[in-house]
């Protein structure tokens, strides 16, 4: 009787837990695969509402930091990547995954964060005098961001610094209607300058971009060469890329289709170039011209990077994961001047006056 | 005749020539003397009028910069200042002096600047942000600034970082009203904390400041904890000493009297300290986190300073000199955190909860 249908009922538990037993370790087993932690959302939401562009998205940029790490990892086999999954407590959270010490890399880290919650004022500021519109309901913004962002760093000065970024936006108005926009790009910052790794740069970059439309590259490229300025020293912290903005034509599928390229573009127009140069050999002069860049980059980062400044405004944010991006040693020399036509001297022409790699 | 009155003016001229050249070097011998280089004002000027109070701070500046150096140079034999003068073309100038490498020192700056000119629109909003009215006349703000800046970041671990800066502002309005203030501080950056030292450095700003008015040191500590704080880590850059700004009462004497005071009080500060440590023995572990620490001074620089940023923002304004401030070398570790109960915890407790180290 009743004990014997406890018995039933309990087999019957015993079997579906089984089987979700069984569902979750064919989950896990596809996460470990495919992705380096559980996705923010849960893999099993993200399916459920798989139509849905925040979903593709968040999917897209799992999927890129999955493909960077890798890509990272086969060159220094030695070292691995450090994976933190953390949670905000105002909405959403994030994973964070860094290589730091290799032999290869000097410090890389790859980024995702979904997060939500309402807008700060300071947040919402910076973005209205970017010519944004944004009716606030009793003063509040809910809005959901999302993105993958890294920066690699090698030790070996002949290897280029790279940095992407791609991300999308969405803010609920007064009025319910959503605004929405992507941004991202990828950008090289080489110690030493190597034409043909610049024209092999641009050119995949190019490529990516022209898929979509033959005016996007022209455009982006130039748009990177104008952010990524460190105006005190008139210089441009790199050799460029792409950089793009506030993108929200023609229609949301097509921009994410655009980004999608670009995403996909990160490994082959950034791995060959490492591979070429791991081994270089480098003199102590070109590690030290090396670390005074590095300065150079810690002070576009704090003083001008919208993404950094907007991260530090951000209540809740995770530091640890914004200022990842700083390399891992740095050097400020009082009046360095490289010689006239060093290798030095080569790479400062080209940032100060930034040059086209691809017509 | 003619020839004979030639000969005679000629012989006149020479022996007035050689007057002047006999005055020429016993200013010369003066100057080397007493300064690191000539005033950006001209000895003769700042004699003709060395009744205004903007002569006597120049002065000031300029005695404080060369009683630093000598200071250091004593203690690092092998190391000497590289001094550069320049000019500003919107008006005004400097005086720079770096030693670089030494065998104690690893980056010592010391800097007095001496500009006048208009105020920039961005700089008077910030300034109109601290509560100034600025009436400006068809938009145009004459101001003049001068001041003595330092940043001394020693090698050994166990020697803290050293800043002060003294600073006088004039503005001129619409009106013809002059507005007029003095800023400044000065404070302390250990790697570890060392109780005595923090003890010797606070009471003797305290008494600098106790000569003038016994309230001046409990409230320039409190803002000097407030201002050096680095907000997106919770944590303040040191463990303090002094800082003010918009000091303009009780008089113009007065302020400047406690002013100098302040600066009086530099070498007898802090030189005692680096005296007593600079020989101290040090691991590889402790060189590591005095670098970690370096790379929050350099976020706290680059991210709030007021005076690097109105610096950055000043066109015509000397970067090499601004970022002089800059250490040498810094790292950034993802993630790092002291152990329980270690040296380093000490400090970071001490960072996070100012304390009182006099009464």
């Amino acid at each position: 009787g009743a004990l014997g249908g406890l018995g039933l009922a309990v087999g019957l538990w015993r079997r579906q837990a089984g089987l979700a037993a069984a569902r979750e370790d064919e989950e896990e087993k596809e996460l470990r695969q495919r992705f380096m932690a559980p996705p923010v959302s849960g893999l099993r939401e993200l399916r459920r509402r798989r139509r849905e562009l925040r979903s593709r998205m968040e999917l897209l940029i799992m999927e890129t930091q999955a493909e960077v790490c890798r890509a990272l990892t086969a060159l220094d086999p030695g070292a691995s990547f450090a994976v933190d999954s953390w949670e905000r407590k105002e909405g959403g959270g994030g994973i964070s995954c860094v290589l730091q010490d290799g032999e290869v890399f000097e410090k890389a880290g790859v980024n995702v964060s979904v997060v939500s919650g309402l807008l700060s004022e300071e947040a919402a500021r910076q973005m209205r005098s970017r010519g944004k519109s944004l009716k606030a309901k009793d003063g509040k913004l809910p809005f959901c961001a999302m993105g993958v962002s890294s920066v690699i760093h090698p030790k070996n000065p002949h290897v280029p610094t790279m940095h992407f970024n791609y991300r999308y936006f969405e803010i609920e108005e007064a009025d319910g209607t959503k605004q929405w926009w992507f941004g991202g790009g990828t950008d090289l910052t080489p110690t030493y300058l190597n034409e043909e790794d610049a024209v092999h740069f641009h050119k995949t970059l190019k490529e990516a971009c022209d898929k979509h439309d033959p005016k996007l590259y022209p455009k982006y490229k130039k748009w990177c060469d104008d952010y990524f300025y460190i105006k005190h020293r008139g210089e441009r912290r790199g050799i460029g890329g792409i950089f793009f903005d506030d993108m929200d034509s023609p229609s949301k599928e097509e921009v994410f289709q655009f980004v999608k390229s670009c995403a996909k573009a990160v490994v082959p127009c950034y791995i060959p170039i490492v591979k070429k140069h791991r081994h270089d050999s480098f003199t102590p002069e070109e590690k030290l011209w090396q670390q005074l860049r590095r300065g150079r980059y810690v002070e576009f980062n704090l003083v001008y990077d919208r993404g950094t400044k907007f991260g530090l405004l951000t209540p809740g944010s995770r530091i640890e994961s914004i200022l990842m991006s700083l390399p891992l040693t740095a050097r400020w020399e009082y009046m360095h001047t490289p010689l006239e036509s060093s290798k030095e001297a080569e790479i400062l022409e080209v940032l100060r006056n930034p040059k086209d790699w691809v017509h």
